[in-house]
C-alpha cells in the first residue's frame, strides 16, 4: 500500500475548524486501506506570525517541500492588516507556491443543483455550471522583478511591479489546460490583454502555437481578460476550460467562483511539474474562500471547500480518481439531503454547524 | 455664446452609424442655443489604418489636441487582428489617452429599470443599480516601460510589462473619486491588490492619506480587487464610487457595466486635468461597448450609448448640466415609451433601427 506523506497548513481564521473536519475524512479513507496517509499539522499565516514573527518558518517550509501533499486552509485576517509587506499572511501562500513551483493553478466553478437558487445570476443561466480556470500561479505580475517602492528626488515615491512571462512559462501552463480539456469538453478559451500587453502577445502567440501543433482536436478561442470577465457574468455556461496568467486568473476565478452562489463549496488545486524519475508532483490544496475571520471560532464554517479540497488531493496527487469520485459524491448526496452551513441556508432546509456537516459527510461516505 | 470645437471619430464597425445620430442630437443642442458647436469629422482605427497604414495620423492627433472634446465611437474588428501591433485600431486610443493626459476615466454602470430584466443577475440585485467607476487612464502596466518581448539566447522569448505608479498619478485620480463622491453619496471604494503588488501599497497608502486630509467627509474603504470583482457581481448595489488603476478598470468596469444588461446604453467620458488659465480640461467621450462588427452596417445598432456619451460631454466638458439631465432624460423617456434596438429588445416592446432611435431621442427632447 502506498503511503502518503501530508503537511496540513490551517493558517488563520476558520482554519482550523475546517481543518478538524477534513481530518477525519483522510482517516476514513486511510482506514479503508485505499492509501496509509501519514500527517502532521503546523503553523502558517498570521498565526505563524505571531508565533514567530514570520509568515511561514524555514521548518515548515522544508516540511512542505518534503511532503507529498500540502493541505492548506486559509490565511489573514484584521489582526494583521499592519504587519510589514514581507511577513504579512499572504507572503505565507506566496512563498510556497513559488519555492514549491506550484505552476498550475486549478479553480472549479461548479454550480450545484440545490444551491443554484444561491447564485445573484438568475437559475438557467448557472444550473449546471462546471467551469475549469486553469491559472498559472508562479509568474506574472506575482512575482517578476523589479518589485519595490523607491522615494525619489522629488519627495515623490514611485511603485513598480513587473508582469513577466517566458515562452516555456507559457507553454507548460497551456499544456495542462489542453490535456484537462481533453477530459473534458475538447474547449480552451485563453484570456489576456493582447491589445495592451506585450505579455498577452506572447501569451496569446505561445497558447495558439501549443494548440495547433500538440492539440489539433481541441478547440482554441482567445478573448480578451476584460470581455471574458463581462462574458462570464453575462453567459458564463459558453465556457468549459479558461487558461490566463496569475493576475487575471486571480479576479476571473474569483468572478467564477461567485456566479456559483456557493464560495464555500469550491476546493482549488495548487501543481508542481511531475518528478522525472518519480512522477510525483509537489501540490498544494486549499478552499477558494478566506479565513472569514467574522465566523471563526464560532464552528458555523462550512467545510465543504476545504474537504472537497482533499478530494483533489486524491485525484491530483494520488491518484485515486474513483475515491475522489466517491468524496464528491457524499458532499452532494448531503447537500441532496437538505443539509446546510449558514452561509448556503435556505428556507426549507436544515442549517447545521461545522461539525455536523463533517460527520454527515463521513456518515454518507 | 461660448462656441466649442468637436472632433468626431466615429471609428470603425458602428462607429459611423451611431455617430451620425449624435451629430443630429448635437444640432439640436447648437440650434437651441445654449452653446455653438463646431465639428469636423476625422478617421481613426481601422479604418484610418486602411486609408493610411498607421491607427491615428499626425494631423488627426493635432486635431484631437485642439479641439474642446473629442467624441469617440469605437474601434477595432476582425479584418485588423493581424496587423503589426503598434498601428492596431487599439493603438488609436490609447495614444490619445496619453497624448491628451486623460488620466481620469469616468464610467458610469446605470441599470434602467425599463432594462433590469435584460441583466443576467436577479432584478432586485441590479434594480436601479448606479454605480461610477473612477479609473486611472494613463498610468500603470498600460503604459510603463519597459514593455518588449526580447528573445533569449536559448530562442525562448521574453515579455515584459511595467505597472508603474507614482504618489502625483494617484493623488488626482483619488481627488477626481472623492470630489464625484461628494456629489454623490459621499462613499468611496478603492480597489487594489496590495496584498501581491507594490503599486497596490503605493495606491492605498495615498488614496487614504487623500481621503484623511482633504475628503474627511468621504467615507473611504478599501477592497482587494479580485474581492471587488465577487462582490459586484454578489451585491453590486453596495457601492458608489469605485477608483482604482488602470488595468483593474478595464476589467472591473466591463463587470459593472455587464450587471447592467445594456452595454449598448452605458457612455464613458475620459477627462484631463483643468488648464491652470482656461479652466478648460481636455475630453474625449466614448461608449463603453466595442465596434459590433458583426452587426455594422445593417442599421440595427443602439445608438444610445454614444448618445448618452454626448450628455457627459455636455456635463463635463461645457458646464452644461441642465442640458445633460435633459439629454438623460429623454433617453429614459424614449425607453419608457417601450422603444428598442435588438440588443435590448424583449417582448412586448417596440423593435426599431438605429436611425429611428436616433429620432425618437430627438422628438423627446
Ligand atoms: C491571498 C492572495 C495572495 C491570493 C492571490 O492573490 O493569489 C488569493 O487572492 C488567491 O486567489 O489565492
Ligand atoms: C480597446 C482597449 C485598448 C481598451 C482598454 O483596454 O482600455 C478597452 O478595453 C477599454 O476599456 O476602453
Amino acid at each position: 500500500m502506498t503511503s502518503y506523506k501530508l503537511l496540513l497548513l490551517p493558517g488563520d481564521g476558520i482554519g482550523t475548524e475546517i481543518m478538524a473536519e477534513v481530518k477525519t475524512v483522510i482517516d476514513w479513507f486511510g482506514a479503508r486501506g485505499v492509501a496509509s496517509f501519514e500527517y502532521e499539522q503546523d503553523l502558517v499565516g498570521g498565526s505563524a506570525y505571531d508565533a514567530h514573527g514570520k509568515a511561514v518558518s524555514e521548518e515548515t517550509m522544508a516540511k512542505a517541500l518534503a511532503a507529498d501533499a500540502v493541505i492548506f486552509g486559509a490565511v489573514g485576517g484584521p489582526k494583521w492588516d499592519s504587519v510589514p509587506y514581507d511577513v504579512r499572511p499572504e507572503a505565507a501562500l506566496l512563498r510556497l507556491r513559488k519555492d514549491l513551483q506550484l505552476f498550475a493553478n486549478l479553480r472549479p466553478a461548479i454550480c450545484y443543483p440545490a444551491l443554484a437558487d444561491a447564485s445573484s445570476l438568475k437559475r438557467e443561466l448557472v444550473e449546471g455550471l462546471d467551469i475549469l480556470i486553469v491559472r498559472e500561479l508562479t509568474g506574472g505580475v506575482y512575482f517578476g522583478e523589479p518589485k519595490e517602492i523607491v522615494t525619489l528626488e522629488n519627495g515623490q515615491k514611485r511603485a513598480v511591479d513587473t508582469q513577466l512571462y517566458t515562452t516555456s512559462e507559457i507553454e507548460r501552463i497551456a499544456r495542462v489546460a489542453f490535456d484537462l480539456a481533453k477530459t473534458r469538453s475538447s474547449k480552451v478559451a485563453s484570456a489576456e490583454k493582447r491589445n495592451v500587453m506585450k505579455s498577452g502577445v506572447l501569451w496569446n502567440q505561445v497558447v495558439t502555437k501549443i494548440g495547433k501543433e500538440e492539440y489539433p482536436d481541441v478547440a482554441l478561442e482567445h478573448v480578451l481578460a476584460d470581455n471574458c470577465a463581462m462574458q462570464l457574468v453575462r453567459r458564463p455556461k459558453q465556457y468549459d476550460v479558461i487558461v490566463c496568467d496569475n493576475l487575471f486568473g486571480d479576479i476571473l476565478s474569483d468572478v467564477a467562483a461567485m456566479l456559483t452562489g456557493s464560495l464555500g463549496m469550491l476546493p482549488s488545486a495548487s501543481l508542481g511539474a511531475p518528478d522525472a524519475t518519480t512522477g510525483r508532483r509537489k501540490a498544494l490544496y486549499e478552499p477558494v474562500h478566506g479565513s472569514a475571520p467574522d465566523i471563526a471560532g464560532k464552528g458555523v464554517a462550512n467545510p465543504i471547500a476545504m474537504i472537497a479540497s482533499f478530494a483533489m488531493a486524491l485525484r491530483y496527487s494520488f491518484g485515486l480518481g474513483a475515491e475522489a469520485d466517491l468524496l464528491d459524491r457524499a458532499i452532494a448526496g448531503v447537500l441532496g439531503k437538505g443539509l446546510r452551513t449558514a452561509d448556503i441556508f435556505t428556507e426549507g432546509t436544515t442549517r447545521v454547524g461545522t461539525k455536523e456537516m463533517g460527520a454527515a459527510i463521513l456518515a454518507e461516505l
